[in-house]
């Protein structure tokens, strides 16, 4: 049995966003949700498993995870641990491309490496749903990134989760498209994904209006990805952005992720389309802003965003493969 | 008769905001509102009624109107016409002492002052309650600068809008606050009240709970304003403008009246609030962001606001009296 694995997974950015659970142990979320994998950010995760006692170690970027951070690993690894009947603890390295502390979303890449590294490292052979299902309990977003290009994360019904797993819907050969993330400058610190999604289901007077229009999203935005219509993908991407942000901004206390370089990004890109380029701006839980385009305008756009005051760098993906074993 | 007469009336901030109509011609609103009555921001308008004959004229800030501006002037100055009983052409000089173009709501005390100033010149003593009526009709939140101080206005039933109208809650010498006004650099054109709020009643899946929440939060402000509770009052505004903003940004095509800077001060205002101070903001269908304080507080406030990258001055008022004839 192999003690030891290495896994590589590429982080997720939501057309159609995930903002609240219907279950919060398992992270079950209360809607579908549909993502690009993204090839230029990734986590590299080594997990080694060991009967020589101690307690699960964690090394992020090279630095030791303590406190409640480990804690949360370490109520995950024990899914592994009983999915495998082992008590080992884990030591486990794991190396992001991209920087950590920019409000990236790093943990759906972070989980969907560690899913596949833990249980190949541990001897199981899970099918890429077990996967996706097992990395969800860690970060709900981190189901996606199993899966490489376009990918659909199903809501699911059952209260046991094991409905509620992502699906690939076109693969990252069949569509070439990028993603340009504009970094910008850290602001006040932000609530977490986790706590804003509680604060936003139980006190946004909007929460009900995202739910009852996200479906729709998600029927609409299936089909425009199979079509290849990247002026439908943006402006449906772009509608659902801005619903999730206008429940954030009404819950109490208010949750507002944007900076003032959010605003200027989302005014140049409505310009910028003013002016004929196809560009769509989507945001997450973080100030940072993530546009759309086809890949003959990415160069021409990247200078665009670079100019916009308070933009420290541009990152440019492309559709990239799902989590893999190195 | 008196051919000749000239009034003032003050700009007023809502804190329960006016977003969309129930009838558009006669400007009656979807809901109903409450504002403040600011003495920093006036208008002055004198109004000739002559019989030699040409076309109404209108000079605002010393330069003619032309075009659609005059002719919507001239479509309500026939509803004084009517009411007066009279053919005149009117000669209008009204002078803002605000910035007319920097975004601030100036059409509420134009059609205040011209509502008093045609009528008065015409012989017409109408009541207050008259005098709302027709401001209203040149410009909804009009019905709220006939009144000083905290003014409430009805959203009313009747398809005449006779019953729409705004009444005062709270006399300007009842209760000491400041409301600061930051304008911001003017940024890319937005859209007019007008038209954005057709566009979101027509668009937003968010307007819905928009109306279902505002009934209630104008009687939570009500209640406070009478209570001379300025945290309360400050909390349910802020939190109805945003419900406000949500409508907004979630209509299709998106309304972003924000600026970078309207997000640097509302994070600062919440960032001073977390440190003890008595602040906060609204904003409009623009970009400058009035923040509600105690009168002992306004002048340190001030220079915070000041301080924000992207303000080009801080206007600072209190409660406002209603419309007079000079």
């Amino acid at each position: 049995m192999t003690r030891r694995a290495t896994a590589r997974a590429h982080a997720n950015i939501a057309l159609v966003k995930y903002w609240g659970k219907r279950q919060s142990d398992l992270n079950l979320p209360a809607n579908g949700s549909l993502s690009l994998t993204l090839d230029a950010m990734h986590t590299t995760t080594a997990v080694e498993w060991t009967t020589s006692g101690g307690i699960d170690e964690v090394a992020l970027n090279g630095s030791r995870l303590e406190g409640r951070e480990l804690a949360k690993i370490g109520a995950w690894l024990d899914r592994v641990r009983q999915l495998a009947g082992i008590q080992d603890r884990a030591r486990i390295e794991t190396v992001n491309n991209f920087p950590t502390a920019a409000g990236l979303a790093s943990s759906a890449s972070a989980y969907a490496a560690l899913a596949l590294a833990a249980t190949a490292a541990a001897g199981l052979d899970l099918s890429p749903r077990d996967l996706s299902i097992l990395a969800r309990q860690g970060s709900g977003s981190a189901a996606r990134s199993i899966f490489g290009g376009f990918v659909e994360w199903q809501r699911g019904d059952r209260p046991d989760g094991q409905d509620s797993f992502a699906e690939p819907i076109l693969a990252p050969e069949d569509w070439d498209v990028r993603m340009l993330v504009a970094v910008l400058e850290p602001g006040p610190k932000p609530i977490s994904s986790r706590d804003g999604m509680t604060v936003t289901t139980e006190t946004s007077p909007m929460y009900g209006a995202w739910l009852a229009t996200v479906e729709a999203d998600l029927a609409a935005m299936r089909e425009a990805v199979l079509a290849r219509d990247l002026d439908r993908v943006g402006a449906i991407a772009e509608a659902n952005c801005l619903k999730m942000h206008a429940t954030m901004i009404t819950s109490s206390p208010m949750i507002l992720y944007w900076q003032p370089a959010t605003v200027a990004l989302m005014h140049r890109v409505v310009t910028l389309r003013h002016a004929g380029l196809g560009a769509y701006f989507t945001m997450d839980a973080g100030p940072n802003v993530k546009v759309l385009c086809a890949p003959g305008d990415a160069e021409r756009l990247k200078g665009e965003l670079l100019a916009v005051p308070g933009v420290q760098e541009v990152l440019m993906g492309k559709p990239g493969p799902g989590v893999v074993l190195l």
